[in-house]
Parts: structure tokens; C-alpha cells; sequence
């Protein structure tokens, strides 16, 4: 899989997209993640990104021109199942929405940045907006994070423990149940007896009561 | 505001809290934002932060030693407002909450890696679990990231232009109008013509009405 994104602060996902899981899945060839400045797309002299907007309000605009040029030169190379926006007003993103990117070949998440593109651009250049959350971000960096990094987790091979992921919140429509390591007792604190029984029929039927009663408790919009 | 972040991978965060809005904020004062590397408290040897889960399930878990010593040791150095833990099955995140802890002067956002943290370490050392959205992460960084990043960015005088975050998405309860730049033509592509009236009264009804639409068809849940 090939996830380009195009973005005017690439410094901001350096970091976030090198290390544990994501880049061993680099390292494997199983996702490639092309990071584009939008800079490079910008032919005046001063490399103008942004502008003022139209009709007087506060903050700058992305400019139509760069993101155009960059997203017509990329798609003359390849074949894009989708062109991503992220945007609070987005469809909200979810773990079904994250399972079906997993599947694509080759996906575009442009960044907006400041407040926003010109809307052109998501009328005529866009194919899925995506939020990440009921939030404002300074900018679509941190969400393109998100995107990616679920969604690269979850391609096989990924993660070195393949049941590890099956164990996730949310893959079976549940919370995930407690989990706990050594030592048994720490500062007075107690792991629940069963997990220390060996008896492994117990511990599964504990596990599923755990998750069936954490989400009821948690999130009952889950089980509806 | 003072944010103290608990990482096993610290390079996760390097880039993403280090540019833009959230830099300027940084350099001129308004937020402290502090990354601690949790090995730093792993006293054995081979400085372990994660072992094997009871039970026999997949995947690693993160031992509660190394986060006792080391939020016992912030707390021991100040007050903290709330000592957060970022989980898929927390409180879902919103603008609402970022308002909250923006008003704050203390926290602290511990990051789980692998399937978590041992479960004690939540149910006595952690004042707020908090979710991100319906997905699963490689790690607590990235929410960690955008949590710092919505809460900074609203903090009084971090962004340069203080109309502009008030206008943002949910922040009266709408989405927010579409914005446009120059060329007012673009590959045939119009800007809307109330935008270039310079009838302001006009703009800004238009800008209402939008913003009332767009709610409607992408999110009449915020309009209950």
C-alpha cells in the first residue's frame, strides 16, 4: 500500500510516522508513505501557499493552485482509490473506516492547515473527508497521523503478533478487557485472582465478561 | 499551562509538538509541554517497561512500576490537575473537553504502547481516561499529540489572529462556513459571488446560513 501525504509542515510528521510498528512495516516494504511539500508545487517567487480570504473573515486560506498541480502530477503516475481530506466537518472516522483504507492500493490525505482550503478544492479535487474527532487541530498533519498509523498497524504482517490486533477494542465491537502484568502485587494492588489460575476456560469466560460488562458500562452505544 | 507527557518513544513526538502554532506558543511562554522518556525509571538492568500479560494473551503490557515512580515523582515537584491516560475505551474527546483542560495549569498524559498499561496503574494513578476516537493506535503518542496540540492552540494569545480560533468548527456549536481565496477563477471553478460583493452584512448572513446547512446535512447531531 502507498500513502501519499501532501502537506506545508512535513516536519510535523517526521517523528510520528518512524518508529515502532509504522516503521517496521516501512522497513518491509508492506506500506509506503511518500510525504510531499506543498511548497514545491508553488511557482510564484515567494512560494505563496495561502492567501487572504475572501469576504473579510479572520486567518489564511490554502490556495486551489499548488494542491491542484501536486494532485494532477501524482495522479498521471498512479491509479488513487482515494483523495483524503481531513477536516472536523469530515465524516467521522472510525475502526470499519481504518479496516477499509487498509485494503486500498494508493490513497492521497492532503492537510489543510490555518483555516482551511479553498473550497474548490474539496468540491472538485477531493473524494472522502475524513475528522478524526469533534475537535479543532492546529492543523490536518496530526489527523493524516492518525489515519496513517491505523491503518498501516492493521496490514498483514504489521504487527509481529498477528492475534494481537484480533484482541483490539473495537474489532469485535467491544472494549478491550483489563490487562495486567507482574508483578501480582504491587503497593498493596492485587491482579485479579483468575488471571493467575492457569485455568485457561476460566480466564477466557473472565475476558469476555470483562468486555461485555466495560462496555456496557463505557460505551453502551457500541451494542446497539 | 505546564504539560508533561510519559512516553516509552519519545521520538514519536519530537516533530509533531515542535512546529507552527504550538512552537510559537512554546517559545513565547504560554505552554511548557515536557517529554519524558519512561525508561528513565526502569531500574533493572536491561531497563524492561513491559512483560507478558497474565492470562496468556497476546501482546506486550506495560509494567506499573516505572509509571508509579515516575508520576510519583512529578507529583512530589508540583500540583497536577489531572493525570490523563489515553485509551479507546476513555471518555470521548471533543472541543468541549480541550476548553476544559485548557483552562488547567498541570497535567500529565501517560502513553500506553503494545496492548496498554497494566490495569492498576489506571484505576489508582490516573484522574481522566480519555479517547481520541472509535480507532486503534500503535501507541498513546499520537492522541497524546493532539490533545496537547487542540488544547495549546486555543490557550489565549497562541495563535497570532484571536478571532480566528472563534470562528472554528463547534466552537458556537456549528460547523464552519466554506472559505475561498484567490483566483477568484480557477479551471473554471467560481468563487461564490456574495464573497466578492463586499456587501458585508450579506457575507456574513451567507456565512450563517452555510455554516447552519452544513450542519444539517453533515452533522445534525451537534444541532440536538
Amino acid at each position: 500500500m502507498r500513502i501519499d501525504i501532501i502537506t506545508l509542515h512535513p516536519a510535523l510528521l517526521d517523528g510520528a510516522l518512524s518508529e515502532s510498528i509504522i516503521k517496521r512495516a516501512r522497513e518491509k516494504g508492506l506500506a509506503e508513505i511518500v510525504i510531499h511539500n506543498l511548497r514545491d508545487w508553488c511557482d510564484d517567487m515567494r512560494r505563496t501557499a495561502d492567501d487572504y480570504p475572501f469576504g473579510g473573515e479572520a486567518g489564511m486560506v490554502m490556495k486551489i493552485e499548488p494542491i491542484y498541480k501536486c494532485i494532477t502530477e501524482l495522479k498521471s503516475q498512479r491509479h488513487y482509490d482515494e483523495i483524503i481530506y481531513t477536516s472536523p466537518d469530515g465524516i467521522q472516522y472510525n475502526q470499519g473506516e481504518a479496516n477499509r483504507l487498509s485494503l486500498l492500493d494508493n490513497i492521497i490525505i492532503l492537510c489543510g492547515h490555518y483555516k482551511g482550503v479553498d473550497h474548490r478544492v474539496r468540491e472538485h479535487l477531493i473524494t472522502r473527508e475524513i475528522s478524526i474527532g469533534d475537535y479543532v487541530l492546529t492543523g490536518g498533519e496530526l489527523a493524516a497521523a492518525v489515519i496513517t498509523d491505523s491503518v498501516v498497524r492493521i496490514i498483514p504482517g504489521a504487527i509481529g503478533d498477528e492475534a494481537s490486533a484480533l484482541t483490539d477494542s473495537f474489532q469485535d465491537g467491544l472494549l478491550a478487557p483489563p490487562v495486567y502484568t507482574r508483578p501480582a502485587e504491587f503497593n498493596g494492588w492485587s491482579v485479579p485472582e483468575v488471571l493467575l489460575s492457569g485455568h485457561f476456560a476460566k480466564i477466557d469466560e473472565w475476558q469476555q465478561e470483562q468486555a461485555m460488562e466495560r462496555t456496557k458500562l463505557l460505551r453502551p452505544d457500541l451494542l446497539k
